[in-house]
């Protein structure tokens, strides 16, 4: 079973996302293309060795809980420990962390191999550096000698406890309480629920960061606090914070989830980070970067199952060609069908360009953070901003229809659990629900992003995607002519929708504001795939053989995705400027 | 968890597909509304008394092999006796052969309530009355007294044993082999794969209807006979057939899926059925209907989905409505939300379109057998037979659609093996796979019944449209119109590709089948919304509460599936009409 094609990585860092610009910036100053395949190579092959051989196993024997310990196959550890000792916990991190100060974009590219390999292993890690990033951000110096070094060493790992029973989606109905205690810290009491890798022996120490509200709190969303709540307190006694129960899941069974009650012996120690009452806002400080992260994960679940089920099509023999009536005739490789084809080039077009769409953003990451100007920072913020929604959905949407196409390319078999498609695709099934749902991003960027924000991000990605217009060859006039049209689309539609909301007519303009998320991740994705072909075009003169077949494969996906799927957008901009509010104005009785 | 709702079965039989009709053939005069509605009773109890409390534990304890013997748990056996003891497996059979003359429209609507609580342990009866038709149809006096009339008693299970390990979608290539005997009986000698149901203790024994080669057969499908294997021989001694393993699946876990082998001690002892050479045409010949009954096993696990997610999101509380910006107000049902009313309206458009499908399909069934005159009998098999692709796949897109949105009605949930939908989802992955998978399905569609018939069972088709489009009354004529447009969409399209075919281009008109194939569905499911929708209209004035309700849904559904769904045939007809080769035209070394 293969993983990440390297090519990919590689022509998409340097020639689609200039890699070699950031470079130039003093953070990265110390690494180069060397460095940075070093570790690609390192990512590559740690990936295949540790983490790639038991994701079946894994998923088989998935963790258990026997009312004292949780037990988790021994291979997960070893993996981890293998994968901390490689530096990549804290490759991120800034020099004085202990950290390699690695751009965003290569960290978010070394992901993409260990959780192509085994989504659950790498669960880990991902909760981690999330934990770690808002306690870097905001937390005290105290707090990070306590927690962050350790977690960037990789002896703690960490989470992010804010889902509770009767608060999913809905945060502002958190009810888990925090009381101050004479010493500073809080007492905590409640219960959470799908808190990922929330208990476990894989790490000396569990770093929960938890959202509560401090007694006399306002209601709602603003009065929300985030503590740090460590599994064992400094003297190695532990907190009081229990495990309830590990849920059983679809798939992503080796990253365990979790029912935790914090302060059932009277109340769990925790420490406030930042100011009272804006623990959601550090939160949604560093939601972008991990949602980011979910998508690269979608991206790389789909991409795994295409990559296995293009394997499977070049060796499976079945049937003949059309016109072969020749019975006698031996059968031939099933990726030789133009429907195995369609099949396969479908999840080429999805995949790929998920995965471009995530390294995008994780670039945009690196030049809100970098970029040499204050105006080009902000220009970088508000355009991931603008496409985190896209970034999170569109891969957990259409990597999850690859992983549902490497199934189909499978027949009977792939419906096995003796393949690994049908656990890639019951994997990824968790991408669309988990940090943010689909709907919740939908309103995100109609409600939010762009009819809240009078379209000005929106008006930067135009000029980005104007200049890829520009800059297109004549060689792919059709496609660059077919994103203006539907970038113009996108902005008709938004200017209905604009002015139905100033005409108070808020709640219809985003009733159907999950039709506007798909709308936009074509166009985005379309973006992508044209950059995508331009730099296939540019390279492909001086590329010969498997060189250039991976060049022309590029460009002949690019085509793909502009005849067979860039105009399903039509129906859909149609629908949302008539405003349709069949859905929204169901009677709950007339569902039957 | 509720199954099936009742009213939507009846309103299917009588206010749309006329069950009444029916009744007045000599075949079904003993029937009549009261007679059914006791059968329709006496399914729906038993469904829920015995196969639905173990369709969770059956998935999580599924069947095991130990070399000797097939376990599985006890409830299975315990309810397919209730089932065979209400005379469920030969109700649709002759009385001559201990049958009721049931129509099949009522037998798949009774079908309809096992499969939504249990499709696991109703697969084994589904596949006994398949395997029994075709004995009924083409078996001989003494085949039809040794094996039909057990497996009508339910005393004797069923398999279609046609897959082997390199012959799935292309049965060309079968090799298992059959020597004749000097006893007038065949030695079968070859390994089978993916057979349902192949081994277990559920019956006294198992009638395998077997694909094999006669020696000296000329190649390719024109050269394969259909054999009885049964599982044990007249005088009780073990056939030579032998359970090779157990495949275990990502759903659908509690139907035995086996891989057997024939004639390892030198060969089973097989029967032909019928002549030599046409065993194909045989198993086709019931194929319609079997392929009918996988869309219905795909509907009512789309339907099953739906009513849980619908009950869900009844007492689910969580956010407020849009406007509400008082946090102290209480949370709502989820059903409240315009996005949860999106997903639910979505699925019910689905699943209620795809459930009306495959009961129009059994009528038609019953039309081909027992209509009056042979010009009608001969129509209704052309329609029967144009539109099986469509009734096998349609239901097992859209309704896994459905249980998609089931899932993510309930959030984190539904991605949960605590709640039901992950497994109707699992369970339902199968049905684009067996009895022909999508792609297999949109060949035979576009390439044999509508191209090789030079589109007149097509022709017949638009007429039955038109006839529903004179009858839609003024409230419909939005959508009457577009039905209209629709059916001269699928006309030009029609049209073009037939030239294709005609100009030598047949390769190129067939490259794009599977989109093909979803316009088709959604032209047919938009018809039968319209016909639902007239029923209703007509019924709505004397109705009242919840019977207006009920209908007021049915007009809302059609309302959606005609503005939010049936839009997506344009561009699939544009690709479809420029006969876009980017797919088949794919090099393999460009897919990397």
């Amino acid at each position: 079973m293969t993983t990440i094609d390297r090519r990919d990585i590689d022509f998409l860092l340097h020639e689609v996302l200039d890699l070699d610009g950031l470079f130039a910036r003093p953070r990265f100053a110390d690494h180069d293309r060397g460095s940075v395949a070093a570790m690609l190579d390192t990512a590559e092959k740690l990936a295949a060795d540790h983490f790639l051989p038991h994701a079946a196993k894994l998923d088989a024997n998935e963790p258990s809980f026997d009312g004292e310990t949780v037990h988790i196959i021994p291979e997960v550890k070893q993996a981890l420990d293998a994968y901390c000792a490689a530096g990549f916990m804290a490759a991120h991190a800034d020099y004085a962390l202990g950290g390699m100060q690695l751009p965003h974009t290569v960290s978010l590219a070394v992901s993409a191999f260990f959780s192509a390999a085994n989504i659950s292993t790498a669960g880990y890690p991902f909760l981690t550096r999330a934990a770690a990033n808002v306690i870097a951000k905001f937390g005290t110096e105290g707090q990070k000698a306590a927690f962050l070094g350790p977690m960037l060493e990789g002896r703690y790992f960490g989470t992010m406890a804010l889902t509770e029973p009767g608060a999913g989606s809905g945060l502002a109905d958190l009810k888990t309480a925090a009381v101050p205690a004479a010493d500073g810290t809080y007492l905590i009491t409640g219960n959470k629920i799908f808190i990922s890798a929330g208990e476990h022996g894989l790490s000396e120490n569990i770093v929960h960061l938890v959202l509560a509200r401090i007694k006399g709190a306002p209601a709602g969303v603003k009065g929300i606090s985030l503590f740090i709540v460590p599994k064992l307190l400094g003297d190695g006694r532990r907190n009081d914070v229990r495990l309830a129960g590990l849920i059983h899941k679809m798939g992503y069974r080796g990253t365990t989830s979790t029912m935790l009650n914090f302060g059932e012996g009277g109340g769990a120690t925790g420490y406030l980070v930042g100011e009272a009452h804006r623990g959601l806002g550090y939160m949604f400080h560093m939601m972008n970067e991990a949602r980011v992260g979910v998508g690269l994960g979608a991206a790389v679940l789909g991409y795994a199952g295409y990559r296995v089920a293009l394997d499977y099509a070049r060796t499976r023999l079945q049937g003949r060609p059309p016109r072969a009536k020749d019975p006698g005739l031996p059968p031939v490789p099933i990726v030789e069908h133009a429907d195995v084809k369609r099949m396969l080039l479908a999840s080429k077009a999805y995949v790929e360009g998920a995965l471009a769409l995530c390294l995008l953003g994780s670039r945009l990451v690196d030049d809100s953070e970098t970029a040499a100007t204050p105006a080009a920072r902000d220009r970088a913020f508000q355009l991931l901003d603008l496409l985190t929604p896209v970034i999170k959905s569109w891969p957990s949407q259409y990597g999850l229809a690859a992983n549902d196409l490497a199934i189909q390319v499978h027949g009977g078999y792939g419906y096995t659990r003796e393949y690994p498609v049908e656990r890639l695709y019951r994997d990824n099934r968790l991408n669309p629900i988990h940090e943010g749902t689909f709907g919740i991003q939908s309103l995100d960027l109609l409600g939010r992003k762009i009819l809240g924000d009078q379209g000005k991000a929106l008006a930067l990605l135009a000029e980005e995607m104007f200049a890829t217009i520009n800059a297109a060859p004549p060689s792919l006039s059709e496609e660059a002519g077919a994103l203006g049209g539907a970038i113009a689309l996108v902005s008709e539609t938004v200017a209905v929708l604009g002015r139905a909301a100033a005409g108070n007519r808020l709640d219809e303009a985003l009733a159907n504001s999950a039709v506007f998320l798909e709308l936009m991740g074509h166009v985005v994705v379309a973006w992508l795939w044209l950059r995508m072909a331009i730099a296939a075009e540019a390279g492909i003169g001086a590329a010969a053989g498997d060189a250039a077949a991976f060049l022309d494969g590029k460009r002949r996906a690019c085509r793909y995705f502009f005849r067979w799927e860039l105009p399903k957008i039509r129906p859909q901009a149609a629908l949302l400027q008539s405003l349709d509010q069949t859905c929204a104005e169901m009677p709950d009785a007339a569902f039957g």
